[in-house]
């Protein structure tokens, strides 16, 4: 049987281990009788349809094993989410001559919701019009919701920063609470999900300890009550540290944050919840306040990433090609949670019919009655993403991150002219 | 010769390694023969006024040893400067009082420009009252703005989180720049001094690499000048990474943070060089932007801490034994960089009447002569301050920090009621 070439491509907001699922796959392919070469998208999907081909091959065995400890898409990302086939047939008809044009037989797109949209769309419609095209999602998003996987790669580390984030700032406020700062807010990302904000919760370890409240997307914001917490555990405590997540809502479905800036796949971009909190804290009980916004140092902070989460993204690429190679299409692998009580994990596999444009919700049993905490199930779920350390090598200080070559494989197609 | 004990005490913004120089001190008092107890602080030295003295001999040999590896303030700090001696006399004389009732001997107090006035101001009262006491300052600052000192312990582990975090969200951005956010912008600290954002700057290791420019209080911001480099550098790039002082001002000395500014919306612009240089930057091109403000984060991230850095505060914590032991007084260990090409320090000593309240500056020809960059001056001397990576222990997947006891000496004086 021909050797065929693969193409990967990285999509959406990118994470601190998206590079560890391509080193996956291209390390996979390698060993992989039935794949000649691994093409990865320039800036993801646009470089299929561009024509825009990074060949993997030309990057040394050591710049491919870097990638496993650097942080963020090494090919380049974008949020662009292919229309339906009614919608522009002409997207998907480019991609295929362009995969054509390349003996490409197999499609890998590590993502998120979106990303995994496409990959079903572009595996229906490889099969109307008969093009063999092996289209495997690969799960990718620091939101951790995607369905049928126990969780997402990318969020592990994500939830690392923000537990281990949080307790040292905390220490932080309580050393210097007693004749300064009183109130400590950390905004974290999760749009409409509260993963991100419920792993800060992992910080508390005992009675007292920060933080003292979690603002979750999930839980209507009620001004008097926040503020009626707020000050219970200042006088309880000395100290109040918050974690709000960015997608925190009034019961008007108005978003705290007061944005109103759209991205490309017309999201609401966020950021103020922090600084707005504080406000309102400062003007009820005049205490003093510091608010920080981690925003992309959240999801890029491999340099304290969790090892779980390096290993699943790992384990996932690899997985990809498997399926791949076993002449599935419109599939994803999975993460899925052994039964026993020691945390255990194996790859599964999700028909992305299902999985795609599903979003996976903090369970309401993860929050506490009252809305301010995480449950121990909670902790049950979250503490085992987040174990281990694996640190990235380190040179004067900083860590050494991969640089691609990223030699572009030659034209074989005329420019692609959108709509 | 009777023993005596020790007084020890933190003060102001803490930082990741202070408590490695309480570690240095403890340990360092435990082996000498002169020295019988070490009393903490209860926050700073207001637990000395107020007699709250903690008991350190009651923690754990164990704990001791994890105030090695543990950020922040484990005895607590303050924000309190004690007035001259013409101004408040009566606070000397508690003071003293306190010592005296707990046969104290010897005074550390580790903390910044102000901390070591009031160490200088105690020396000098001492000499004149004649109550025997060795009072040494220990260095300590974020601000790195000691003089006397080649670097301030605090100063390399921010130094190193703020360069690692600089590198990894840039790799973020650049990722996602040809079809999203062209604009990133951390805001860190040093309101007077751009010490912690210069060493954002050791993360271009290449010409390209982010920061592409750092925003200086040093140095005056002018608008017209900032967007056209800001719009260079996109055009050159696809993006650009912006590091900016919380304490850039622009001529007329107006801090760009002003939170007196009302948004588009009415709303009151809430704080911050970096939301408030994003809009700039959107309303002028449009460009999305994301920004992050680390705040406490960069000060507590013992995660990261710099080898160098915990290695001299804790030699600090030691020197500082040796010299109050040796009949010292009104002196300060200093860190000195030794001459040869590699990097080298030892300890030497400064005396407080000529540190105190001297604030050093960033010099001129440690940045590029347009503004926007640090020159390899800086790098010369930044770089080896950040190396070496000195990782806590961990549990579950998060450090393992002391939790001290903290048991007052019983208290033997009446309440001090300040005037």
């Amino acid at each position: 049987m021909p050797k065929k070439n693969a193409f990967y491509a990285q999509s959406g907001g990118v994470t601190a281990v998206i590079n560890a699922s391509a080193c996956g796959v291209i390390q996979a392919a390698k060993v992989e009788p039935k794949i000649a070469k691994v093409f990865a998208g320039h800036n993801g999907i646009i470089g299929a349809l561009n024509e825009e081909l990074i060949d993997t091959s030309k990057e040394t065995a050591c710049t491919i094993n870097q990638l496993l400890h650097t942080p963020s898409g090494a090919f380049g990302s974008c949020r662009y989410k292919l229309k339906s086939l009614a919608d522009n047939r002409a997207e998907y008809e480019r991609m295929i001559d362009v995969f054509q044009a390349h003996n490409i037989g197999y499609f890998f797109y590590n993502g998120g919701g979106d990303s995994q949209d496409t990959t079903y769309k572009l595996s229906e419609y490889c099969k109307q019009v008969g093009y063999p095209l092996q289209c495997i999602g690969i799960p990718k998003t620091i939101d951790n919701d995607l369905p049928f996987t126990d969780n997402c790669p990318g969020f592990g580390s994500v939830a690392k920063y923000v537990a281990i984030s949080t307790k040292e700032a905390a220490l932080d406020v309580a050393s210097m609470s007693a004749s300064s700062t009183k109130i400590f807010i950390l905004e974290v990302m999760g749009r409409n999900a509260g993963w991100i904000a419920a792993s800060a919760g992992l910080a508390a370890e005992q009675e007292g300890d920060a933080p003292h409240m979690i603002l979750f997307p999930e839980i209507t914001f009620n001004r008097e009550k926040f503020l009626t917490q707020v000050n219970r555990t200042v006088k309880k405590y000395g100290y109040c540290v918050i974690v709000a997540s960015e997608g925190t809502q009034d019961q008007s479905g108005q978003y705290l944050s007061g944005s109103s800036t759209k991205d490309a796949f017309g999201h609401l971009q966020l950021g103020g919840v922090a600084p707005n909190l504080a406000e309102m804290i400062k003007r009820k009980f005049g205490y003093k306040y510091h608010w920080a916004m981690a925003d992309y140092l959240q999801r890029s902070a491999r340099h304290i990433a969790s090892k779980t989460d390096v290993d699943q993204a790992y384990a996932l690429g690899e997985a990809a090609v498997a399926l791949a190679v076993d002449g599935k299409t419109g599939v994803m692998p999975t993460i899925v949670r052994g039964k026993g009580k020691k945390y255990s994990w194996s790859i599964g596999e999700a028909s992305l019919s299902t999985v795609a444009n599903v979003e996976k919700k903090l369970p309401r049993d993860f929050i506490s009655r009252d809305g301010w905490h995480i449950t121990d199930r909670a902790r049950e779920y979250l503490s085992p993403l987040i174990r281990g350390e694996d640190y990235p090598p380190y040179k004067r200080g900083l860590p050494v991150y991969a640089r691609l070559k990223k030699v572009m494989t030659t034209k074989k197609l005329g420019k692609y002219r959108q709509d």
